[in-house]
């Protein structure tokens, strides 16, 4: 029986997938979840879902489209694509998660739910009635510059555990670093995203490593 | 001194922009805003904005990629593609808010709120606070199929007159159709969208010229 470590997912959000296709090359060993990032899915389309589709048959790929509306067209969208997973905002309608669910069933993909500020314990009820079992955690909404994430909030931890108890998969991104990755020693997280932590590292082989070896160590 | 009508916005929601292009020349002249819709900014990313904007340097371009997160870089990379005009939905927070109105700022561009459901008015204070002055309503949030629009409910009139004497000028959206622009008489509308109504006509210029009457015959 394989270890359940959590899952490291490459989190691409850049405006040309031709800039970072060579690190993805060298760090796929080590991830499994590709992530086609908003800006990156807004930039060229779903022509860089379909590219990282090709070039990564085996890992799941994400299209982190951010649904908020309109979820059947924009989720069918995304799965013709060749994405495996959709993300959709926490702020979604129940009518449009329903849409974005039905279309994942039609393709066989997964959907998960970003969690925006005004998330309530009484909406995850009714995604996990949906069937949704993944939810994205992310530590800040806005980013106005690559050292400014906020710190971790001192009651995420139990609301990880919460959610796990739920049964949701937890995904935790932000700016994602080793250090990060041990904070989270004990608690039950499904998903670590790294972005910058590998993209921008002198060496993305060797900052992949480092992640995956830590989650390794950790859990 | 020009009659204030409201203005006429084509939606572009198609996936792909080539389908669409020989209508949107067709009708150029009845149209003052050229939208590149949620869809097809995800199915061509930014290339369909430059495209928009080359074909048609006088126009009023946007970019309705519906900003939710990280509106920064979103508007940003809408603006640089040539967008005149992008949106965000009510659900972002002020502080990306604050970073889509200075991107918009530096770009000489304007911003629009999508109302999603769960808005307040207590919202729309921090939005003029902000200089935001265009916020959209669209009667439904998910689209099922081509006919099945929410009837416009009774207070969107008033609902609309007083977002207006706040200072907002407000768009009108979701499958409008000359029937539709009537029901709005004496309420004042800044634009109003039509998509299908214009696309799927078996003559597209003909439909666009029918907006355009009933908008001057109605304003």
């Amino acid at each position: 029986m394989m270890a359940a470590y959590p899952k490291l997912q490459l989190a691409l959000d850049v405006v040309a997938l031709k800039s970072v296709m060579d690190i993805c090359q060298a760090v796929a060993d080590q991830v499994e979840i590709m992530e086609v990032g908003t800006l990156l899915c807004l930039s060229e389309g779903m022509e860089a879902v379909r590219k990282m589709r090709k070039a990564f048959p085996d890992h799941i790929i994400l299209a982190d489209i951010r649904i908020i509306k309109a979820g059947g067209v924009l989720a069918d969208l995304a799965f013709q694509a060749g994405a495996n997973w959709v993300t959709v905002m926490s702020d979604a309608t129940q009518q449009t998660l329903e849409a974005v669910v039905k279309s994942a069933k039609n393709y066989n993909g997964e959907v998960q739910v970003e969690l925006n500020d005004q998330w309530t314990w009484e909406q995850t009820k009714g995604w996990r009635a949906l069937g949704i079992d993944q939810i994205i955690i992310h530590r800040t909404a806005e980013l106005k510059g690559l050292e400014e994430e906020e710190a971790w909030s001192s009651d995420i931890f139990s609301v990880v555990k919460r959610l796990h108890e739920m049964g949701f998969k937890v995904t935790i991104t932000g700016g994602v670093t080793p250090a990060d990755v041990k904070r989270f020693e004990g608690i039950p997280v499904y998903i670590f995203i790294a972005g910058r932590a590998i993209l921008k590292a002198p060496v993305p082989q060797e900052a992949a490593l480092a992640m995956k070896e830590t989650i390794e160590a950790v859990y």
